[in-house]
């Protein structure tokens, strides 16, 4: 909940930034502990972004009255995995894109083995973080958060959304089936944050888990449309990464398939269901309303 | 325990391949699963092995009387863990290596991009299973091996090898600076096998634990530098993979500081300080030295 009953959420993300800092800070081995390329193109892969991810995290712990102490390592572990994916898909063999976060993607930075080991190693420290953070929830939650991270982020979610992304190039797809790969592609990680936020709760509502369920689903699938209009609508500068590029290596987007203003409408209607989705949480969901009107307007 | 006193741990290999193989299948989603043909790379690049890490599981388990039900679990995921990083090092940015278990790379079989997504979906299955696994032990017990699984497999274990190795190409490396490498690329996910078992095991001897550890050290290491050696006398055929590469890519190796005779006398060494780390078990080693001996004789 709000502590003040003023301020927004949005006011709070400053903090909460800091605090996912800190906590990055803390669980990314030092650059210069051996071996020292590799632990700096880790951090430095880590570094920047908007950190969406963490901030539905802390969001949906204010929703649910668990203490943001309770969350750092979930909202730690979803953004390591967030990065290592972003590492691996601007590989010349995946999306080969030389810019990421406004600065040059780790494999031109370093070097295609140091992007493809950071990449792995960014992984395996996101489970360690989840299993080695005494101060989260207790073991059985951390478990199931574990769980929740790997189904999420392996063939059944994220790497399956990318394998279908990479496979669609220059082909044709149906609305059913592009809505189908961004499910898996970014919205089942965005899914899991809330569902982890969840386990650090005990004796939840089903409903409210639902609910929660169902805010993350559509998220997901509204961020994902707003990044295909955006990356048209875009410059490079503003992006943080290379404007246009759906289109110049033929990808079907959304903005392809059902053009600019449908895309923008079909944003809209989910994060109107975004909302709705919350009633089961009535007023505590503030936060998570908030959060959502934020990410509506990003990049206007 | 040896269970009738008579037949030997290498006399039960083929069960516990079997035990493993029914674990794999349960757990690696089908291959006409969406998406597809990740599925299929994961389920080819998951096939065939010596499955030498999950022997030491199962090993290990008789040892401390652990039923092999409640490791299926942890030798499923070191051995998704270990599958992956075979397909990674073997992608052209690496290793560059076309063979591997006596057919076409993941990579070659294949693309590049399949490779990479296959190998960081494994990943995230093995932690997947882990957490998942609800047949293994208690949640606490399971978390522990996550934690074992995800620092061996890290950027300060597996991973940091691989970086610290592909860095070394055309270098000198003293001694100690080669087995540092080996004792992080393969010889913490080895010692993780015999850590991992243990948790399934409440209320362990610290001395039993340390000896366990011991072991796994010397195994790792012994095991490496005879790859080293096997690398220099075997041929393609023999190895399932491309025989001379290290030569060939002018990689430091035991062999090439120490020469064959006395590399060969120090993984022997090695063995001799494995069977003596586990005096603390007594009689119940059995399994452990025998498949200990099983190791030294591999490819004679």
């Amino acid at each position: 909940m709000n502590p003040d009953g003023a301020t927004s959420f949005v006011d709070r993300i400053p903090d909460y930034h800091a605090r996912l800092h800190a906590a990055l800070e803390r669980w990314l081995p030092a650059a210069d502990h051996y071996p020292a390329t590799l632990h700096e193109a880790m951090r430095y892969a880590a570094e920047g972004g908007k950190r969406l991810r963490a901030l539905l995290i802390y969001a949906a712990g204010e929703a649910l009255s668990v203490a943001p102490s309770m969350l750092d390592g979930a909202a730690c572990a979803v953004e390591l995995i967030h990065a290592y994916s972003l590492v691996h898909d601007d590989l010349p063999a995946m999306d080969d894109d030389e810019l990421r976060r406004g600065r040059p993607s780790v494999h031109k930075a370093y070097d295609e083995a140091t992007a493809i080991l950071a990449g792995d190693a960014l992984q395996a420290l996101a489970f360690h973080v989840l299993a080695h953070d005494d101060r989260g929830p207790e073991a059985r939650a951390r478990l199931h958060m574990v769980d929740l991270l790997a189904e999420a982020a392996g063939s059944r979610g994220m790497c399956g959304g990318q394998a279908v992304d990479l496979a669609a190039a220059g082909r044709q797809m149906n609305l059913a089936e592009l809505e189908a790969m961004h499910i898996h592609k970014t919205g089942a990680l965005i899914r899991a944050c809330l569902l982890m936020a969840c386990q650090a709760r005990t004796a939840l509502d089903a409903r409210v888990l639902d609910g929660l369920d169902r805010y993350g689903k559509c998220i997901g699938l509204a961020f994902q449309i707003q990044d295909d209009v955006l990356d048209v609508e875009g410059d490079s500068e503003t992006l943080g990464k290379t404007g246009g590029k759906d289109q110049a290596s033929n990808k079907p987007t959304f903005p392809a398939l059902l053009g600019l203003s449908v895309s923008s409408q079909r944003a809209a209607e989910l994060f109107v269901e975004a909302h709705a989705a919350l009633a089961p949480l009535s007023d505590a969901a503030l936060p998570l309303h908030q959060l959502a009107d934020h990410i509506a307007q990003r990049a206007r």
